[in-house]
């Protein structure tokens, strides 16, 4: 239907048919992504017998969603990701400015430090193909409403690393 | 064994040797709380299907005790007060000092704010008569290792609450 919309709207020019497509896309995917998030589900996932907690809170739109096996799936990875990783922020926008200097010697270089330190920059660790954005996306693509990764808290026995809360990512 | 050498340090006089083991039984607690706890759990609390979510770290002194049941029962009862009674604080010195006055306009009296917003100073939800500090107090002196609540997070879907870490208790 869109298609054919948008081959009229193009005078059945093809190509500009398919820029038309192109731009109404995008137009929905940035039109959930700005959507209030307001239920969703906190998981928590314990390793090693309680040594090492993650807790994380994954927002969606509508509570019929939240109670998805999807999405339940995308917080349990999520949780498990925070658990063996340890991302100290939720993105990058939550990294202070007068952090970097430090992440940057620390780690290399811009890069990999962003890939360390923020959840949604990590390789996913059950399939390093892909990042915790991706998995982020391809939820919002499946579930059509729109899903944040909101905040996480990582406790470990003997550490002291302190809770990650989300900017307005 | 310890009544029998009170006894005779007072030379027999049992008033003097109440006394004498009040004072070593102080010390001994004292002791014990100054005592390194870098053992210990991280519990989760889930309620409502995962809409509220609390993990909470207690610290002991040694493996053995952070597997034993009554130090697993004190992490899942202080889970379980995290997740019900969302304080805001582990205690009264985590508690800022420009926070005071907001904090008695909204409860009252400082008393009453320090027991809405300091976990261990709030009455425990299973047993109002005691508070979470009395909870933490008897795990010492059951498990005879210090034990610390050591910092907590809670979330709830739709709220925004960061979360609390423990200063030097």
């Amino acid at each position: 239907m869109e298609s054919k919309r948008a081959l009229e709207e193009a005078d059945g020019d093809v190509r500009q048919a398919q820029a038309l497509l192109m731009q109404q896309g995008l137009a929905k995917a940035e039109k959930k992504s700005g959507r209030a998030a307001q239920q969703g589900i906190v998981e928590p996932y314990i390793h090693g017998g309680g040594r090492i907690a993650a807790l994380v809170e994954i927002n969606c739109e509508t509570d019929f969603v939240a109670r998805t096996g999807d999405f339940k799936s995308l917080a349990h990875d999520v949780a498990m990701q925070v658990a063996a990783m340890a991302p100290r922020y939720v993105a990058e926008q939550d990294i202070p400015d007068e952090e970097w200097a430090g992440l940057e010697s620390e780690f290399g270089d811009r890069k990999k430090a962003l890939e360390a330190v923020s959840l949604l920059d990590q390789p996913f660790i059950k399939d390093p193909k892909v990042t915790i954005r991706d998995l982020n996306k391809a939820a919002i693509s499946k579930l059509g409403e729109n899903v944040i990764v909101r905040r996480f808290a990582r406790f470990e026995i003997g550490t002291d690393q302190p809770a990650a809360e989300a900017g307005d990512d």
